[in-house]
């Protein structure tokens, strides 16, 4: 079995709240949440850190956080912001050493600050949550869409 | 006079210590650090927000976060790792609405919340920080011309 529990996550072997997949990476939701819809978005190839990790694949990771951070503004979930973190190393208070990229939505009031809100961790209705963030993906999608149709004649 | 600070920084028209710049993007170090080498990359464009932003150019960002995370672990900052964060939204904390990325070099046991750090920031020997990080980035430099050697025959 894979000594790395986000690996496993990767090839099925260890469950996960999945809100995005493609070839290259990976996004579920964390089973210890700081606020609702708090995401990571992980390389589906093992690297424990910065230093490991492609910078083509990095910036793909980036790209994907900047996408999750628009979907989580949109539909249920209703987010007036996000905090994207990378904890790089064990000194930056990295913990599964497998590269993630959080993706926290933070609503106007709620008034937690990072820390804090990492001892207060809680899981509420993944799955409600999961299909709250592919909503807002698929919003995305639409106003794309809509944007492609406006540039034609 | 451009009533965003970063419009300024970028235009020469306010103070700032560089650490990287090239035609889209310019990395600086933060004047109220939470580590010795926080640093902002920013857009050159002004955009407020994530949802402000060309997904080409946050990817850019993002990469140049990556790329400086790699550099502070080497040369005379020798980190032991990074935080990479971006506060999208007021929300989240975003206190000038010029998106930044902070890259905060991190050292074992220097034991220092993010929270708590953001309460004790103070600026100590900016120009030499800056020094410190522009070696590592030509370490960097250094290193892959090496990989691209050792790939000839
Ligand atoms: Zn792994
Ligand atoms: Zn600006």
């Amino acid at each position: 079995m894979n000594a790395c529990v986000f690996c496993r996550i990767v090839a099925g072997e260890a469950p996960s709240t999945k809100v995005y997949e493609d070839d290259t990476l990976c996004a579920f939701l964390d089973i210890r949440p700081i606020a609702t819809g708090h995401t990571l978005i992980i390389p589906k190839t093992h690297a424990a850190e910065l230093d490991d990790l492609d910078a083509d694949l990095g910036a793909e990771i980036f790209r994907a956080g900047h996408r999750l951070a628009l979907a989580m503004r949109r539909g249920a979930l209703a987010a007036d912001g996000a905090n994207l973190i990378l904890n790089d190393g064990r000194a930056a208070f990295q913990t599964v050493p497998h590269i993630h990229l959080h993706v926290i939505p933070r609503r106007k009031g709620d008034l937690f600050g990072v820390t804090k809100g990492f001892l207060l961790r809680r899981s509420h209705d993944p799955a409600g949550t999961a299909a709250s963030i592919r909503a807002g993906l698929a919003a995305l999608d639409d106003d794309n869409a809509r944007d492609i149709e406006g540039t034609q004649p």
